[in-house]
């Protein structure tokens, strides 16, 4: 009955870099991104929504290090106007803000489920189609702010079960002032290298550049200033000109440590990676599995401007394939039992009907298959729980689960009786 | 402290008919979504994802009569691919029965929920972006799974709170057959002037079109095809030909009034709008409210063989908005009750954060402000049910919704002992 995978033909493969999300893995993710949407708005996050491509003004004005080639261009064959598709959705954010909500009052507490895309160079398969979830908050400055929103993505990793992460604090624009000294040709490099804590690729890229002594020692001190909150004491001496932006940083980890966060916080000031547009702390929170973050975010006070709303905001998104990655490598997730999944075949038709909807108003999900079906190939290969077969006088049941495949039979009765005890044979 | 709001730059706009949905809308759009999506899952249909453009050849596959001009087409700039903002989900959702599905055994029973873009033209605002949630039933043909996708579009709109609808069936492959002997020039306006009832217009342009006495007749005829199951003994007098496929539509009809749908039924064999790629009986269904239809679908039996899988099948869309005007239409639609909300101010910043977890805790949602913040203008724009504002050895609620703004204070207690009192005031 089944059809050979045939071949694919260029043409019925997804776009470039797009991807299908199949049965099962579509309704999970649906769910994930369910959980951390409804914390999101138990903090008083409310959804935005916003298209998938915008105007290249409003990506532009907020893409910092996004590197141009990164993105994808469109031409609008009907209107000429270039589009992207938007590899980030803060900008997005920043504009509905400044235009059709100017007249409500901050702070904003805006929450956002989608897709960016991005090109990933130096991947085997270049994924381009990233899964975000994520909150703005516009409108107030500081400390407060920026502990609520690293305490709230912290708390989403804990509410899909995954609880042992790490929260690692930066300050990125602090750590690329001692990049401006470095000869932009070699800028790129030195970022890597410092990151990398690669201190012979560091001395080596400062001698070749001719850096001065002290953004030579700046650099170099850089790469010690990663671990735990002993590096705010160590990073004052690298950094001795950016006094506010490690207080800035030091209250925040002050704020984590009150939440009950404190064990869970790393620092790594010699991390320059990070949207262009942070101003002050970013984090990004890490956990054993995808080999990158799961998410983070940080303060960006200037982006606002940009689109005539001078506020000050902070934000972060959750990678949710990096979610999924990780909660499998944490050993399941969040997958608690669901509903009873239960095929109903035999006959006659009519009575399929209301033991279905019997079965479903106890709370299964039930799925027909008319006369001469394959009902057991059609209940294994769509990962259902039982297979009934009805007839005039008798019902059985037969269970898929875990090898089990144990048989039960019993004389027709009330369709309520039966989806009871149908529902109790799947479950067992 | 509230920001005029600012003239909107061109570029500050979302790209041409594009949309961005603002709190609460977006959230209320979710849960709408939600809900669907919960009852295709109960009756096995499980969710697909798909991307938001595709190959232009895949949807051409797909395309039946949508215009060529209502389609938006980008050029990748980087791969110089050809894509096309989908117009439709279903050949997608074909594409992926055909490819990564192939292996899994029949029937597909599957759920879809996206935006697919269009031109609308003839409306003032040419709103491009429509949001859909159906389904497709891939692997069965005939009556049964017709009338579990009709039963179930129909039941997703009483889970909706919109009993009240008619189910319009459609039988579009034979009304355009009858257009056939109609020259190709003439042929959208007779369309048109039948689907509307013009009996003057549509002897006009028959006989202007010099059609034979049976073409003419066929025409005239098809006028009166619409009403409740009389039609169906009509149209066997105005279709002799088409006897299979009015059995099919009569034995669908049939169907649905043993799962109690029989009121709801309506039938117009006048109509030939509607996807070309229907081979069978199609249906729509309407309310009061929108105007257009809420949604609707058909049997497609012949496109998936246009991707090399030759299976029967059947399915269809429920265009959001037009839900969401008909819940408007119907006084209300599903808005039960959420949980309180709260905003919280005063001092100190540890009391308010201790407060609001505990009131979080109790299911509430709630969002701190800073001191000096004006609670009560914040908490008036984005909705909130009562404001609580806690000081060192007192704690005052005050309640904003129904113009009440009954205040009430007490002393200082536990944070469980506030959060239940404030509660219990702001849901009075």
């Amino acid at each position: 009955m089944h059809r050979a995978a045939a071949r694919l033909p260029l043409s019925l493969a997804p776009p470039a870099g797009m991807r299908d999300l199949l049965p099962p893995e579509a309704g999970a993710r649906r769910q994930l991104a369910r959980t951390v949407l409804e914390l999101f708005a138990q903090y008083g996050y409310e959804l935005v929504t916003t298209p998938p491509f915008e105007h290249a003004d409003v990506i532009e004005r907020g893409q910092g290090t996004l590197d141009r080639r990164d993105l994808l261009r469109f031409v609008d064959s009907d209107t000429g106007e270039v589009v992207l598709l938007r590899p980030d959705i803060t900008p997005q954010i920043a504009r509905v803000v400044a235009t059709r909500l100017a007249d409500r009052p901050p702070p904003y507490r805006l929450s956002y489920e989608g897709h960016v895309v991005r090109r990933r160079r130096g991947r085997a398969r270049r994924q381009r189609q990233i899964a975000q979830a994520g909150v703005e908050h516009v409108g107030t400055p500081g400390t407060l702010a920026d502990a609520e929103i690293v305490a709230l993505a912290s708390r989403a990793l804990d509410a899909l079960g995954l609880g042992g992460h790490t929260i690692e604090l930066r300050l990125t624009p602090v750590a690329r002032t001692a990049l401006d000294p470095v000869p932009e040709a070699a800028r790129a490099e030195m970022a890597e290298a410092v990151a990398r804590k690669d201190r012979a690729a560091v001395e080596e890229l400062a001698v070749r550049a001719g850096l001065g002594k002290a953004a030579h020692r700046t650099l170099a001190g850089m790469i010690e200033l990663w671990g735990g909150r002993e590096v705010l004491a160590a990073a004052r001496k690298v950094f001795p000109a950016s006094r506010r932006q490690l207080q800035a940083l030091s209250d925040l980890a002050h704020g984590l440590a009150a939440e009950g966060l404190g064990d869970r916080l790393a620092f790594d000031l010699g991390e320059v990676r990070g949207f262009g547009y942070y101003t002050g702390p970013s984090f990004v929170l890490l956990a054993e599995g995808p080999g990158e973050p799961l998410g983070g975010g940080g303060r960006y006070d200037d982006l606002l401007a940009r689109f005539g709303a001078p506020l000050p905001a902070t934000g972060f998104g959750l990678d949710l394939d990096n979610l999924e990655w990780a909660l499998a490598a944490a050993g399941g997730g969040q997958t608690p039992r669901g509903p009873a999944r239960l095929v109903v075949c035999g006959t006659p038709a009519r009575a399929l009907g209301v033991l279905a909807g019997a079965l479903r108003r106890a709370g299964a999900i039930v799925a027909t298959l008319p006369a001469g079906a394959d009902g057991l190939a059609f209940a294994e290969g769509w990962r259902y729980d039982a297979l009934l077969d009805i007839g005039a006088r008798r019902v059985e049941a037969r269970r898929l689960t875990d090898g089990a495949r144990a048989r039960w039979a019993r004389d027709s009765a009330s369709p309520a009786e039966i989806a009871g005890w149908a529902i109790g044979k799947a479950e067992r």
